[in-house]
């Protein structure tokens, strides 16, 4: 027998980096210092709540008092009373009977999506869900259905022509690449229809839609409806980390029985829980700060649009701008960043339809004089990027 | 058609709900107060970090210098310096070549084993090994084998008759419900011979093994193998929250490229990131907590033993002591916090065996007069809990 050394077991992965490469999809982390004059049109800090005093100064005081980490599963040592409190705020702001929060948004999707699921269930999902649904509905043992983008009858046949009692419908409300909205309220007739639940996950629509951003699907009216559940982040406008699942106080029950990212984890952070339940307070203190990050959005866009670009019709926070290949996008936000403004570049695999773009979120603290900077920078840096379909006008 | 409401779609939770109250398994969250003079044996805090001063002062500061959250994913504008420190500290100090932190260890071990796996590998599984990396297996589109528990002939066996090409052994180094120790050595020299990558969750390990706390993996003098990967949590010893992934650096530069709870999921915060930055400096200046943890798990078990429980052999910082029935366990722990004591209380599914017992964690700041108000509680509660199987001597 030779001796083997243990080298040649990962050799695997640098062929797939080279072909990585050569396609333009190698990503690399960028760590960002903690002050900068970047003008950041990349978070998701729609509000720009992330680095308000009341909420790091609320994440602050957590820490000192009630300790640096959780300590445990939220079933053990990890629940503490400001878990329990911020629950009961999330259900509360966003019309919820219950709240449940987790450590992460893409805990909470795994965790609602298989314990609402099994082996006698169908899940009917749209073709553009986050990767945490996709990646719950593989973990679900349930059949899965694709239907399509947003497609109303083909989730309804899917609905009507399963194989099995029980069925989820499950959605983004706003797909966090293009920032478009689901139709909710026709999904959710359809579910009441086919006796099916509905599970919709208001990562960007928390904050930024609905009465005071109560969200998409508080705006849709479904916040309490007996046969849907939502799934938030905390992360996102409420600036803080981790995630949450609203629904029916017997789901929550549920989820606390079996979801097994909820048992298995430890929970929140003391300061993040606090940070999220600060964040709320402000939301209620400002209920005209989810607008304002809407108006921002829809002058970006219509901007660029004017520009030459090819820009989404934002109907959220989100503006995305199609870029000619994997490379241009890189190269151009690349340009952005050189100019100071830092965008998102979205490439496959992260772009479910395959079309490369820079992803721009619009902040709530965006002034009039940043828009302008920012939509220069992105029209120059896009001409030479090929982005640019006609000449500016 | 009749009027649907909706009502019904849940109604299957209750029938679960009743048929799990009715096994004496449910389930229920029981915040804690920020203070409070029960002793705890439950949390996974081993090293008794997540209040120390230095550890809560890092956090708190740098949600003030950084924001409350890192405002989106590691690959926009989730990661900052405090990233990359904690990323240099962590490879350092474990003797690993680079280091990669995830949210939580639930989401390193998921994006560990998928993006290290796939539909051309064999996983070979501990049968003992944590929810997460059986999600992760779940997920990962590989053939995967349950190969018995610690045992590494049948790990051999399956690899050496395996379908594919490539291979993963994976296994807990501490196996969180009694605190048995994997045979690291053993397994490694079998992934070696037969050219498997070994994948080790040394979350219970970190802190409290090896030469100053470096964990299980640097114990077994693995932790620069070309063919062996750690995973971490930040939330146990080094009381803060979130998970790292540790091994070969073009291993960590494949899971920047394609883990998707990497990609996809918000980066740590930064005062969970400062937090466990802080902890690992306590770590480096004494030294010899990591034993004293140790050193009260083994005086614990020692003494439950000799009063006629059926104690685990503490090798790590957690105590396992059975119970003779799932209600049993969850009134005998009930009994115990009522006098104070705090204990962990697990039953199925969480038992690998489906053994219910009262999980106790050792953490290296509880003095002798702790340990022994924590005998005295868990036995005297046990006689009623029918758990002692011969008279106290």
């Amino acid at each position: 027998m030779s001796v083997r050394t243990g080298e040649s077991v990962f050799d695997w992965i640098d062929t797939r980096a080279g072909a990585r490469a050569k396609a333009g999809l190698a990503r690399r982390v960028r760590p960002r210092p903690a002050d900068s004059a970047d003008l950041d049109l990349a978070s998701n800090d729609y509000l720009g709540l992330a680095r308000d005093k009341r909420v790091t100064g609320a994440a602050a005081a957590a820490s000192l008092r009630w300790g640096a980490g959780s300590t445990g599963s939220r079933l053990v040592t990890g629940s503490t009373e400001l878990h329990t409190e911020l629950e009961y705020e999330l259900a509360n702001f966003c019309g919820a009977q219950s709240a449940l929060v987790f450590s992460s948004g893409y805990a909470a999707n795994l965790g609602a999506l298989t314990a609402l699921s099994g082996p006698g269930t169908a899940i009917v999902a749209d073709q553009h869900i986050h990767a945490s649904l996709i990646d719950g509905t593989r973990l679900s043992k349930a059949d899965v259905v694709v239907a399509g983008h947003c497609d109303v009858p083909k989730v309804t046949h899917a609905l009507a022509t399963r194989g099995k009692r029980r069925a989820l419908v499950v959605t983004d409300s706003v797909f966090s690449v293009d920032g478009d909205l689901a139709p909710l309220a026709e999904l959710a007739a359809a579910c009441r229809e086919h006796e099916a639940a509905l599970v919709v996950d208001d990562a960007h629509g928390l904050g930024v839609l609905g009465d005071g951003g109560r969200g998409a699907v508080h705006a849709a009216g479904l916040a309490k409806a007996p046969d849907v559940v939502a799934t938030l982040t905390l992360s996102k406008s409420l600036g803080a980390q981790g995630g949450a699942v609203l629904g029916p106080s017997r789901v929550i029950r549920h989820l606390v029985d079996t979801a097994r990212t909820f048992i298995f984890d430890t929970g929140l952070a003391p300061s993040s829980t606090a940070a999220a339940l600060a964040a709320l307070k402000v939301l209620r203190e400002e209920p005209d700060r989810p607008a304002r990050a809407l108006d921002v959005a829809r002058d970006l866009a219509s901007r660029l649009r004017e520009a030459g670009l090819r820009v989404s019709a934002p109907t959220a926070a989100v503006v995305s701008v199609q870029a000619p290949s994997a490379e241009a996008a890189f190269d151009w936000a690349e340009a952005c960043r050189a100019r100071g403004v830092v965008v998102g570049c979205f490439r496959p695999p992260s772009v479910p339809d395959g079309i490369s773009r820079l992803r721009l979120t619009a902040r709530a603290d965006l002034t009039g004089a940043d828009v302008e900077r920012a939509v220069r920078v992105i029209t120059e840096t896009g001409a030479s990027a090929g982005a640019v379909s006609r000449p500016r006008p």
